[in-house]
């Protein structure tokens, strides 16, 4: 399958681990948008939030917050994000489920270009039903 | 507390509601990003990941799924991000716990501004060190 992720978890791809249990690791992002910038995959590939497992998807939110205590600990950030993308137009570059744990800083810069504008409420609550539709 | 996802969950807030289970809620975003924009929230207050309980944090994981499958279903969205900010240097703006589901389209224009830049190994590899050492 040659998938990098997998290869991290089986060793064949090296990686700075930071934790491992029985269905997750953790690792550090090669590309760091700060320092401790990690990911937190399933040891069980998975391409996306749609194809993982519910039992793996929780045990991957527990080892988030496991990893997140640690990061606070070590480096004592102002802030934290959790980011995690599906699909190439969410910018995901890598086909195996993960979670960004990205310390932030006041002022680091290192923004999300979302501003907030207030929406058409007659447009929401129509979008709403048709989500709810689908529950 | 006044707290204003406390209000929503109990209803002194209106919101649109797409889900409700034992522990979580989950309803639009009045500010979307993108048409179908919504938020997890667990019903007990927390302010944020690591004051959560972690029997919380599975049950707003199981819930994140379970709408952002309904989300797809509904809107047929290119890709999906999920995000979660703690703190205001993570650009957290309400002090409640909450995972936001953000539906993406090809070139929506609504990136997010971080480059993938390539770290020092040696720094990363420090800084792992340094995280380990607290898990």
């Amino acid at each position: 399958m040659n998938c990098v992720f997998c290869g991290v978890k089986d060793g064949s791809v090296p990686a700075f681990k930071v934790f491992e249990d029985e269905k997750t690791v953790a690792f550090m992002d090669i590309n760091p948008v700060n320092d401790g910038h990690l990911l937190v995959i399933p040891k069980s590939h998975a391409e996306n939030l749609f194809d993982l497992s519910e039992d793996d998807l929780k045990a991957v939110a527990s080892a988030v917050q496991q990893v997140a205590r640690a990061v606070k600990a070590a480096l004592n950030p102002d802030g934290m994000n959790l980011l995690q993308a599906n699909g190439r137009a969410a910018f995901q570059s890598v086909p195996h489920f993960h979670i960004h744990v990205v310390p932030r800083w006041e002022n680091d810069g290192k923004g999300l270009d979302w501003e907030l504008v207030r929406g058409d409420f007659e447009k929401i609550k129509s979008v709403a039903e048709t989500i709810k539709a689908q529950i």
